[in-house]
């Protein structure tokens, strides 16, 4: 114990600052890590399909951010640098089989000839190296067949073409950055594309209240440049934030690393225009934090995955940016005293917490054996769990001093067995690439099957340990996640590949998640991929209304059919 | 400068701690301010109807709080202790006209019986005090004529008597505490009346999460108090808490003190059970901070006033309760300087701020001259404007060195004038008198024309230096409220009442706050009196929609009628 706090206290730090702020960290992990090019989410954007046209070959090469691949659910092909190289399969539920809907018209030549009256001709898109970028997610996992692309550069353009699509019941698919995880920004058939990406200006930003007011096609990154200038943070940040658009990340109510400490986009959306169906604007571009005339209808639009309307204005209250900020790494004896931890964190960091992360031991090991450059800050002892802490506030003296005397408090109650401070940015970013080193590790480690769950906290790491009962030696099961927002990624390893084993996983890790009111899709949304299974995460009556509410904003179901909805409702509802 | 500066730091706190969470504070203050008997929330209750019953006599009591007194845009009567005394009036838009929709049934034998079948003896009320008292808002400006009240004790009851009234074509209302300022809680015409108050039990409390389940009769006050044993805050704050019940808090979205901290109910509750007009129950019962899928759809229930569905069951998150609070009473030279100490504050206080307010010269003046112990905390100069600023955090002496740290900069940079920081409980509770005493002392003064707007904060007091010019002599104009929130509190106060003076206000005040994007109801909904009213802050096709969906929802529009939808399209949609 007295080793430890005195281990606390020898590690402090003059110039601590957020990693995923400092423009130098790319460099400075570079030299530390001895030339390990794992590349966090500041310093490399994520797959753009658009790269594609530009390369000399077709090579694909995504950079693995923490939150992608902590995230994949389906099989896909990584490299790394310039050498196309297949890392691994990531497996999971299989996506369901589904006919074309033939209510849907076909495209034809008129209805190119009107577009083009519309939009010009350079924005209506036939080419097929675009058109085959478009027609597939950054994962290549979903690939659908679109034979055309739209880019309107107005409200009133999507409208036009909303308008005429659903006199002539064309499907459309709305698509932003295309960085989701679910298949919901790509086609499945040939339904028409209309990519936001043109309407990409900022309109306003009030520097007394935050508020941001910008079109949809807005690069989240270019946004979080816009407000840092200004002073403030946007409150939402994730590792695709280099492609994916401010449209696309409300429409998928996008989580991130944010979310602990700002919440979600339900509380800092302050205002929406979206485009239904049948052309109608909404204009629910308010900028007020307090507005109670009616129903509050732009949260039908948060998280509903371009299904009731294409978001095509946004108005978001950005907090001001903090600068101070202090790392911790330590080790708990079991997971109660992870969760009494976090409850302490809560209370008596309260206000500057930002990040609060476990590991288990089992994924902690994995890491060490498994990942360039990752080093055991502890002594090696044998412990069962290790929580990361983050502080963000506006005073570092005083924040250091704070969170020293939270963990010193911490250590001297039992909740903490061991631990460490970072005393500088490079042993800070060392603490956050074990974390962020998880998902590439069980790459590495063979064959995985990983399960992105929202469950109540108390609750969580049950279903890790009922999954290695259940599993025995024939898989590894470890477990670590957002422990701040309930946020479990569970991951089962294998050697190689088993049917056997997504048997004894699935269905039980959806009843298991449903049983304890858990959600099958904590942040991703339900896209293409889980919208037969919507059903383990909400009622059926429910479920039911969703399907009368997508009847009544989009009757004739061309705004991204096939997603969100399972088939059986969205068809009959 | 100095001198200010010499104020600020001479004035140090040991023992100062937020008054609203000190049980002793309404001893404190009155002890201070002389005899004067101001209540503030925490040791008063709201006018509890169904007290009139307990009486020997039919005199109404009602302490006014500050959230109460500052947003009554109706005439009432108002008093104090036990003896009853009109204490004055307020005055503007009045209330249409409405008939009764021949479209419902009225109540007879039958359907006594029935409920009498569902509900037990006892639940099914219709002696005449009950009724009366049910049948009328607080504030006694609305009075339906309601010949039945219904008390469920679960959801399972509530599904019963919907699923009647929706079969009889029964129209009902529902009621919680019957606390709320645009008459959406008590009947217009002989709705049934569905009191949820004995759905009163506390379902679970997660303490590492701070997840608080209830059932929706739950009183705001026993709420606090439960989590507040916990080592947790309830998000909502409001002067009704005595009487107001969590399901209509969220039916009516209410925003309170604690919103510039903490956000809206939009963000803060994580889930719902609610009963639709058809008896359907939709299970959203969520606890999850996380959760993407599908249609987040307890967001139509958040503010929607019962118009939609009675909400059964809540799930919210509570914050870890913070122990220290610090209060500062400032003087700025203008508007713009007031603008930028927000900014600053909410850059350099960042995570404890937790109260901003600002007050006009012309609103400080009145309470100086009205408001019984009221006294400058300030050297007698004249100031434009005042600001109070708190803070509330986790550790007392770091969050006040911040605050002084802050003030001193600010007067440096010449955003402050003046200004003192409180060195105890007494004299926090005296910057918070003057702030809440405002809207008494404006009744003091003559008649009065209130407005509590949302509007964008550059432009906010535009609006009260406009209406200053438009009324010229004839009125005094005065603007204050919640800065931090967006939120003004316009009054406009003259010896008399005078119609003409009320047209040259009306319908400037709503056009202007529409031209600039605002909103005419900031927190307390539509009800009744708005319903008419709503375009003046929501576009024609969203209000379209609205409607739409209510009719989606609730088909034979039983649930509250002639609320919350301008008359034309309830009926027509």
């Amino acid at each position: 114990m007295w080793r430890a706090a005195h281990r606390l206290i020898s590690h402090r730090s003059k110039n601590l600052c957020d990693p995923r702020w400092n423009p130098n960290f790319h460099n400075s992990i570079q030299s530390y890590s001895s030339g390990f090019t794992y590349n966090f989410g500041r310093t490399c954007k994520p797959f753009n399909p658009y790269l594609r046209r530009q390369g000399s070959d077709v090579q694909i090469c995504i950079y693995p951010t923490r939150d992608y691949i902590e995230n994949l659910h389906g099989s896909t092909e990584l490299c790394y640098g310039k050498s196309f190289r297949i890392q691994n399969r990531f497996y999971g539920s299989a996506t369901t089989k589904i006919q074309r809907n033939p209510i849907f018209s076909t495209i034809n030549s008129d209805d190119i000839n009107h577009f083009r009256e519309i939009l010009g001709e350079k924005n209506v898109i036939q080419d097929e190296d675009r058109l085959s970028a478009a027609n597939m997610d950054w994962m290549r996992k979903y690939k659908g067949s679109s034979k055309l692309l739209l880019q309107p550069r107005s409200t009133e353009e999507v409208s036009q073409i909303l308008k005429y699509c659903n006199s002539r019941c064309l499907a459309v698919v709305p698509q932003g950055g295309n960085t989701g995880l679910v298949g919901g920004s790509v086609p499945v058939f040939d339904e028409v594309i209309i990519n936001i990406g043109s309407m990409n200006n900022i309109i306003s930003f009030d520097k007394v209240s935050g508020i941001l007011v910008c079109e949809a096609g807005c690069i989240l990154e270019n946004l979080i440049s816009f407000v840092d200038n200004q002073g403030f943070i946007m409150p939402l940040d994730l590792g695709a934030k280099g492609s994916c658009q401010i449209g696309g990340n409300i429409s998928t109510n996008a989580g991130g690393l944010r979310l602990v400490r700002y919440g979600s986009l339900h509380g800092n959306v302050l205002g929406l225009e979206a485009v239904l169906a049948n052309g109608t604007v909404l204009d629910m571009l308010g900028t007020l934090r307090k507005d109670n005339t009616g129903y509050d209808l732009k949260h039908l639009f948060i998280g509903s995955e371009g299904s009731l309307g294409v978001v095509t204005k946004v108005s978001i209250l950005t907090p001001p940016k903090l600068s101070s900020v202090n790392v911790a790494f330590l080790a708990c004896k079991d997971y109660l005293s992870c969760q009494k931890l976090l409850l302490e964190a809560k209370r008596k960091l309260g206000e500057i917490l930002s990040a609060f992360e476990f590991i288990d031991n089992q994924s902690f090991n994995v890491v060490l054996n498994h990942l360039e450059g990752a080093r055991n800050p502890l002594p090696p002892s044998m412990h069962n769990f290790y929580v990361l802490i983050e502080t963000t506030g506006s005073d570092e003296s005083y924040d250091k001093e704070k969170l020293e005397a939270f963990l010193l408090h911490s250590m001297e109650g039992g909740l903490v067995s061991d631990g460490v401070l970072a005393q500088d940015i490079n042993q800070a970013s060392s603490f956050w690439h074990i974390r962020e080193g998880i998902p590439e590790s069980i790459m590495k480690a063979g064959a995985v099957y990983k399960y992105d769950l929202s469950i109540p906290v108390e609750k969580m790491y049950d279903l890790v340990e009922e999954m290695r009962v259940r599993l025995g030696h024939s898989a590894k099961v470890m477990g670590y996640g957002h422990l701040g927002d309930s946020n479990l990624h569970l991951n089962i390893s294998t050697p190689q590949y088993d049917d056997a084993i997504l048997a004894q996983i699935e269905p039980f890790v959806y009843e298991w998640t449903s049983k304890h009111r858990g959600s099958i899709s904590a942040e991703h949304g339900v896209g293409l991929m889980k919208a037969n299974k919507i059903h383990y995460s909400k009622s059926a009556e429910t479920v039911q209304l969703m399907a009368s509410i997508k009847k009544l904003l989009d009757p004739n179901g061309i705004l991204n059919p096939y997603k969100v909805l399972p088939g059986s409702l969205a068809s009959s509802s």
